[in-house]
């Protein structure tokens, strides 16, 4: 297989199968999946969840949420604390779909009840160690506060919320778990001292939702990521590296035999400039190689990885039988160290036969 | 001034200081300048290069270039070594502008006098010690077979050129100056080997552009980061933090007193996760922060900055004055780490009027 530029290539079977996974387990318990379209921001992409028996989503941003509104989704829940200056918005979409959104601030939900009349569902953030946003577990007056006014309003409570992102810095699945489970224990202690609010718990990352046997006295899995996966999320042990169901195709331009550097046609506005770090890499890394051929692309090459990117320019360290065997003009893929951010760089997708595939613009192309 | 979303500003004023600093200064030795165009990737902020005299840009990809050419610009360089993947659209090219090419190796140049009829100019990439492409100056067979290739062809030779990137690695002004001598001594010594081909040296890095207090010897200049500089070439000290020309304004969504953070609807998809390390800071920075009013933006303000983004989220660590006067739903100003970067995820701009204006939209929405 060959590409003149670099190329997002989708393996739908990957996907399937990983989608599949998720979903199968969630029927154990009854858990509800909202899968997280970040991370692939498709509607091509996002039918096959459909085709899984899913219908409702969740999404990172208001334009994200129109995007798949507009796509026919009819159940979306806004993943990010509600921003008071998009707030028209959150009301035409709240008449259009079944909506839930996400607050940690007494003002948000104020606006929400002042200026949208339709009633939305509301989840409740608790931070619970990932330190980026949500109340604080021991502020109980805010807790309450924001209970208080949700019941006396028009609209609903439906869980508390968090997303367990520093299972991200996990470094294998054992250490996934422990920090699932503290997480876990403040918002089930949330749960018991808010009794009489009948509160559901709802979680949004990958690792935990790959790593859990069951989904026991959840209510909804969030997680996305798990869609294609990645090599954080394979370094962490949550994948294999078989199971990354992206690849970046990039065109081989030159060769430099003394550094045994490849240079492709692919860089950090095509990757993103995302970088893993290992022991056994120095600086870290931009992306694993793997060959790539009609039907796929194979497992990752021993020794060969992205060493260093620019906007346009990726170096790729090979061994010496792979030196050899590239030409210039040849095709090669990169594992992509962060999914969502390669997919977001791209903006589009070609299946490993050759489909072409949506991907949501971005907000600067909104009205 | 208030946003909704996530709006990337320009302040044209500084930008043509911007522009005008660096054109003013190679009018003194007759140097051309070929503005880098990949920083930018905007046909109107590239007509403000036009009022300053200048006819001749360099991109950084062949559909970049196809952009420019569509958009009125008939002398073009793509400083990227020719993909020979995508031989058809430089062909194209070479018809409808005035085209100049890189080559670093001898199969881009056959390929090129075999498919492209048309008369091109060719540069030749040396590698200089930025660890990224071109050929080493010390494979003379090499260089000269790939001389002998073009001389006897219908192209012609251009100059030798080289992207001294390991200049922004450097920690000072004097730094810079000293990589750039190291740098510029292995083209001049090229030059002196290769008089019989009468070669000149043009050069693209922004740092050396902006140190030097002269462009003496130098035919072309190829800079392009200069337009908006960034945190990055403010830490180098090479501009000022003033002279950045973009911010991005985002809206603030909620506060978190207890770690004195602001939680802002920017992330890794608005600003890329491009970080600048230094010594004053932990794990690196993502930005830091300006207030943004009616004419433009303030100048940073002191201890606060960007301490994490994830893909929507940026997580502002705040001084307590800050903190107590931003209000949730205010906007603030986020000045990039790398405005190259930044400028391609936002993909479109908004003058500090109120002026729309157009970015490239990225090679995925090419035919």
């Amino acid at each position: 297989m060959k590409v003149k530029r670099p190329t997002l290539l989708v393996d739908k079977q990957k996907v399937l199968r990983n989608i599949e996974r998720i979903v199968t387990k969630a029927k154990l318990t009854g858990t509800e999946v909202y899968p997280h379209f970040k991370t692939h921001q498709s509607l091509e992409i996002g039918s096959w969840f459909r085709d899984e028996g899913i219908d409702g989503i969740t999404v990172s941003s208001v334009g994200m949420a129109q995007y798949f509104a507009v796509g026919g989704w009819a159940e979306i829940y806004i993943a990010f604390p509600v921003n008071i200056n998009e707030i028209d918005d959150i009301k035409e979409l709240a008449e259009s779909v079944r909506l839930t959104v996400l607050v940690n601030e007494q003002k948000q939900l104020t606006e929400l009840i002042k200026e949208v009349s339709t009633a939305v569902k509301v989840k409740i953030e608790v931070e619970t160690g990932a330190s980026r946003s949500g109340v604080l577990p021991e502020d109980k007056d805010k807790i309450t506060e924001i209970l208080n006014i949700l019941k006396n309003s028009h609209h609903e409570f439906d869980s508390f919320y968090s997303h367990f992102g520093h299972t991200y810095k996990a470094s294998n699945r054992e250490e996934v778990k422990a920090i699932f489970d503290t997480s876990y224990q403040i918002l089930n202690s949330l749960k018991q001292d808010y009794e009489a609010f009948n509160p559901k718990i709802s979680l949004g990352d990958t690792p935990s939702a790959s790593v859990l046997s069951n989904y026991q006295d959840i209510k909804s899995v969030h997680a996305g990521n798990y869609v294609f996966y990645d090599l954080t999320q394979a370094q962490i042990g949550v994948c294999s590296e078989d199971d990354i169901g992206i690849a970046l195709a990039v065109p081989v331009v030159s060769k430099n035999r003394q550094s045994l550097e490849l240079i492709v046609y692919g860089g950090g506005v095509h990757l993103s400039k995302e970088v893993l770090l290992g022991k056994e890499y120095n600086q870290g890394i931009f992306g694993k190689i793997v060959n790539v051929h009609n039907n796929g692309w194979s497992s990752s090459l021993n020794g060969s990885y992205v060493k260093s990117i620019s906007q346009e320019h990726g170096v790729i360290q090979v061994t010496p039988e792979v030196f050899e065997r590239i030409e210039i003009g040849d095709t090669l893929g990169i594992l992509p160290v962060h999914s969502c951010m390669t997919a977001d760089c791209m903006r589009a997708y070609v299946s490993i036969n050759g489909q072409q595939m949506d991907h949501f613009q971005g907000i600067s192309r909104l009205p």
